[in-house]
């Protein structure tokens, strides 16, 4: 197999895996099938522990294990671009761990930060110094992995307070009416959680809202809430994803 | 890695790819990531010939050579359930090829076949002898593939005429309107031709209506039309590859 291939970690969730993928092709420039870029889907869900437990230490059993397995087997079927549209499995606790399995297989493997790609869109989308209103997993806030990328970019990140950021899991991983269980399409229920969280966001004055989990874009689609723009990390992954592959076939 | 992983042959177009892989998921019961089934999409549509050119007889390059390789891959990779969503690559020159070489890589993987999977879900649909209003690629129709196994079933396909034939394979190739050239979303120009088709093989009296090619249903998502019941290839093969993981998953 000639030239690029992009190897997509799926499954965490399922659907965040496909929107990834969806956002790959939006985002090339193709009238043709064959102008559409090499990619890989690998959803495995039931290989991967879940995350939260194990980074608020409810689990001893790490993620970046079978993360790494799959990374290596995306790398065995010719993808020389991984990324893995999961904010939480990036902290480094779990991504170390995987992307060293990943160097063992082939150390030029070239893997796409989505919190990296996360940051340079808030950085088209916002001036030094702005505020960012960041909605993600408590997991995630918990890692502080987007507020240090931020501040270490030079923008000043806002949470919600803990209430608020346990309304959101649920809006995510409720069993009845959360994103996970139900995404095809998404609860009422779950939106209007989300937005309320967004609408409480731009009341603490923020110049930019991010999508920092990537079961929220699921829900949220727009690209404003409230007159605010909001910058959704699967689709600033997908662009780094496309870009790394070929700039030019770039939307 | 141990239990069933179903492997899709993508980029058929990339879209319909995708369209599959959302219809496993959501035919598929689960409240938590780790129930949804191991699924592996390869979409690599710059490595397949146009398939249309070849049953036409305008190229004599078989795509069934490069979808064999994606097939060998996915088992390479752990597959060992494929499923490939695109109705005219299933015509037995093309077919036939692709499978050869899957056989001398694993005898043992299963083929999940679109045309039954659509079949099958029409007599779910239809009395015996019921006329099935037909709806594909110009190709599709020529080789007859659903018109023979409509009638080895005890049904009677019904087909608009050529040029009416040619308006809906312009809804799925032309490169300014089309389905492939506009896939997120479909132009409303795509989805009023389609529409239409719809709309004349109900006025010709048909029990069922079936949308037999994988970009059809990117446009038109209902489950009627004109209240007449329709089958869609696609979420047909996705009930009969969930079945074919595990019959107790299916939703």
């Amino acid at each position: 197999m000639e030239g690029h291939c992009i190897g997509i970690v799926g499954g965490l969730g399922p659907y965040a895996g496909l929107d990834l993928v969806k956002k790959i092709f939006d985002q090339t420039r193709a009238v043709h099938d064959q102008e559409h870029l090499r990619v890989m889907l690998h959803s495995f869900p039931g290989d991967i522990p879940v995350r939260p437990e194990f980074l608020l230490g409810l689990t001893t059993v790490n993620p970046g294990e079978a993360i790494g397995r799959i990374m290596v087997g995306l790398v065995r079927a010719g993808a020389d671009i991984i990324g893995m549209p999961c904010n939480t499995a990036h902290c480094p606790q779990i991504l170390q761990l995987a992307l060293e399995h990943l160097r063992q297989a082939d150390a030029k493997t070239r893997f796409v930060h989505i919190i990296d790609a996360a940051v340079a869109q808030v950085r088209k989308t916002a001036q030094p110094g702005a505020r960012v209103g960041l909605m993600g997993t408590v997991a995630t806030l918990r890692t502080r992995l987007y507020q240090d990328a931020l501040e270490a970019a030079g923008f000043i990140p806002v949470v919600l307070d803990q209430a608020q950021c346990e309304q959101v899991q649920q809006a995510i991983s409720n069993e009845e009416f959360g994103i996970k269980a139900t995404s095809s399409p998404v609860t009422q229920k779950a939106r209007q959680i989300l937005l309320q969280a967004a609408e409480r966001l731009v009341a603490l004055d923020v110049d930019v809202l991010l999508l920092g989990c990537t079961e929220i874009p699921l829900a949220l689609t727009e690209s404003a809430y409230f007159g605010i723009p909001a910058v959704d990390a699967t689709s600033a992954l997908a662009r780094e994803l496309v870009k790394a592959y070929d700039p030019s076939r770039l939307k």
